[in-house]
């Protein structure tokens, strides 16, 4: 999906709401535990509980790596189902991957050819050489990250060099030269408040994927104050604040209202920005 | 595998090398493209033949996961096989995850439990809190990222901060805090040479997994001469230059001259170091 067709959506469903898959097998309903496949089960449900109200699915590799194979094949079928189903959703691999040029090339045939998303999430630690061979598929998104929503975050994306740029602007800055507003976003966390202002300095025009808010605490009419760009330019995750929203039969009820909430809250966010 | 356990291994064997198992089917010879499992039956014939001269053994998840659920299945028989038959060598998932508390600690599951392996390489950008869940499996290792072999480590990693300390320096110190020598150890590519000497300023004890000899450059003497510590601390990998040694219906014993040469190297570098 390239950027117009994204914007395209955004506007459209006045959503800009990235629903994170992050299905954990001892946290979904007790009734889905007989299914031949609950993890499917459980995403199928939520997938069409919520698509209505986001743009984007954002399924976390670590959650279906950690059952093995069986996780694999929950992954694989997730991932066609939204495919098939919601084919204008905008898929990201949630995998934090990057590695020597040669690797990184596995990876993104990983992501990119053998499942066909349309983003992955990339950390850049090992420079550019470990970015590049995502950013040179036609029409697929490198997410990188820049300053994410944990505490961990301070450790090190927070340093100073000696003109006084931190780690994290010096990620932004880079990386610019590597891709372009149409192929590369970044992760930067809603925890993180004003330092969108920072941000937005370095990076006027790039998507951020926004993890952090609800569980994490980040507060969206902040992130919108200072993140948003005329092509809103945000994609906000929600995690287990929307997946895990009920805990009964009605799981997908409690999604769908939870989503609901957010997009009613994201519209009027894009109501007052002006376009 | 503890420390004592791999030091064991070490002097007994005369040999610190890490076979990389970066197993990529477009490489493996013709003759094998016909078995029903074409990258399991060439990872077998390689440890089979390399086994006698390294302690290590380090599948790439990148090559296996890019083939999807195939790809997972031959990484599965390859470790079951390794365990089975080959139980004092040491196995590194190489993997460079990280991702904030709740999702690293999906992932050090997949490795540590759905996997049971000795290790897993993790890349540092999102600090503490992305780093301690692995850490929490005793008996298990952490490899974290220092100062990589490829072009792009020189993007952030060498960064120096306001008293001068770079950044790879600075995640050598902070780590420290988080993990000891019996549980952490460090990457440094071999391309580094004497930035092994710094490296050893900061982490005197902890083992140092070394990519980049051979296909990338690197210097095994260079390396032992300013990295060696009494214990040997130093993991030397090769991939592409052992497991692609040769082409042909020998590619196994080509693979096995070649780790055997690495091997009588090494000794040499054994001997000459104090115990």
């Amino acid at each position: 999906m390239n950027r117009q067709q994204l914007i395209h959506q955004i506007f459209t469903k006045k959503t800009f709401l990235c629903v994170g898959l992050d299905t954990d097998i001892s946290k979904i309903p007790e009734h889905l535990k007989n299914e031949t496949d609950p993890i499917f089960a459980f995403n199928k449900a939520i997938i069409d509980a919520t698509a209505p109200y986001c743009v984007a699915y954002k399924p976390n590799l670590a959650f279906y790596e950690s059952y093995g194979l069986k996780g694999m094949m929950a992954f694989e079928k997730t991932i066609q189902y939204l495919k098939n189903h919601y084919p204008t959703h905008f898929i990201i691999a949630d995998a934090k991957r990057g590695d020597i040029g040669n690797t990184s090339k596995m990876y993104a045939r990983t992501f990119f050819e053998e499942y066909d998303l349309d983003s992955v999430t990339v950390a850049p630690y090992m420079g550019e050489d470990s970015v590049n061979p995502f950013l040179e598929y036609n029409g697929k998104w490198v997410i990188l990250l820049a300053l994410t929503s944990n505490k961990g975050s301070h450790d090190f994306q927070l340093t100073e060099d000696k003109s006084g740029e931190r780690l994290f602007e010096k990620v932004l800055k880079n990386s610019q030269e590597w891709g372009t507003p149409e192929n590369l976003m970044y992760v930067v966390g809603a925890t993180q408040g004003r330092m969108f202002e920072d941000i937005r300095r370095i990076a006027p025009e790039h998507f951020l994927l926004v993890p952090g808010v609800g569980a994490q605490g980040g507060s969206l009419q902040e992130v919108c104050k200072y993140g948003m760009t005329k092509d809103c330019g945000l994609l906000v995750n929600s995690s287990r604040g929307i997946i895990y929203a009920g805990k009964g039969t009605d799981f997908a009820e409690a999604a769908a209202r939870k989503a609901r909430e957010m997009q009613e809250e994201m519209a009027v966010e894009l109501n007052r920005s002006v376009r």
